[in-house]
């Protein structure tokens, strides 16, 4: 793993000189000081990506929300807690980026206006009205010269049909799809993903998240560079 | 520290055969197989009040919610997600507790129905219903010869009356408050509380969660045992 990581850093690795931002983690909105809604991303996949990354000869940029992992060596990591951080946090480094690979579990919703003070159990029911989030990855993706842009799809249901209409309609580069039904994917630390692009995609089988990411990378630098069979 | 555990086991300390239940931690309230409502509980205080019960000479059993936390010794440990399941653990056990001591951050909401699928991100404005959890502190504290029961408020404002309020209401014997506006006391090591009594008041200064439990513990130990000024 260290004669990996220092191939890539100092002997040319996949991504050698290549400019890579990752989002990895869930996010977290706000209902009161104390409350909020988020999801059961652990960032294991996105830290184990970026370290990937990093081991190819990337210089590797991590918008993480909150976890529980430290940085992966030779990465540079900036933290933000909700939807519009990252949002903020991505789009401020998105011109200087080659490569964007968006694993973290954005929220899609938040709260439109969080209470200051901690809401009082009053009422037997609490009617919310929560607004969508700007789309990251799609915004990213839709930027003029923008980044070489790979999503993530975590589903419950109809995994392909759901990963290619993401495919399409954000104008993806690449997306790789997992299945977290059943509570799979999240929290733990093995993983399976099947990558789609246009006019192809491959099955990468289930395995520890760290040696995923580096088949993951890999096929990132293949297509990314251009020489991936469409 | 190991003269304290050593004594309280087996030397006979404060709380020498006295069963306690200590709940900790968040809880999480699903709103489909990924998303779900938490807060910022780290569970640390609750973790440190098991382990200085513990020390103190009780058997502790602590009902946890998801936290990053190791079990501390001696104590027996009962893992939950959400409040409903909480509620099911501490009044199974409860019969059989002597002291119960809330430091639970229990979700006061949960959705009536969660989706059993993800739900999909399409209307530009998500309207939830979320419903009252059973209130698992002031059901233990109602039951006929049930234990001594030791609250937790966690407000941004006007500590002294909610906490005092919370006493009466729930008809508890001790409650201790801690202010957690700005984001005191949520995810850090330290904190200071002030417990309150039908009758008096106690501030514990702010010091380190594990110091304070053990000023706590033998606070709730006096007053158990009837050795405290009314």
């Amino acid at each position: 793993q260290i004669v990996t990581a220092v191939e890539g850093l100092f002997a040319g690795g996949p991504l050698a000189g290549v400019r890579v931002m990752v989002t990895a983690g869930p996010t977290r909105e706000p209902l009161d000081p104390v409350r909020y809604l988020t999801n059961r991303s652990s960032g294991r996949m996105g830290f184990a990506v970026a370290a990937a990354a990093a081991e190819a000869g990337a210089q590797v940029c991590l918008v993480s929300g909150p976890v529980h992992l430290d940085t992966p060596r030779g990465v540079t990591r900036v933290d933000v807690e909700t939807a519009l951080q990252m949002y903020e946090a991505v789009m401020a480094r998105a011109a200087g980026t080659d490569l964007f690979i968006a694993t973290a579990a954005v929220a899609d919703y938040r709260m439109a206006q969080p209470a200051e003070r901690k809401i009082k159990k009053q009422a037997d029911e609490l009617p919310l009205t929560l607004v969508k989030n700007p789309d990251i990855l799609a915004a990213v993706a839709a930027l003029p010269d923008g980044p070489f842009t790979v999503g993530f799809a975590a589903e419950t249901d109809d995994l392909e049909t759901y990963a290619q209409g993401k495919l399409e309609a954000k104008g993806l580069d690449m997306i790789a799809a997992n299945d977290v039904s059943g509570g799979r994917g999240f929290d733990v630390s093995d993983n399976a993903l099947t990558v789609f692009w246009r006019g192809g995609s491959l099955s990468l089988p289930r395995q520890s998240k760290s040696q995923l990411a580096r088949e993951l990378v890999a096929l990132i630098a293949r297509h990314h560079g251009g020489c991936l069979p469409s």
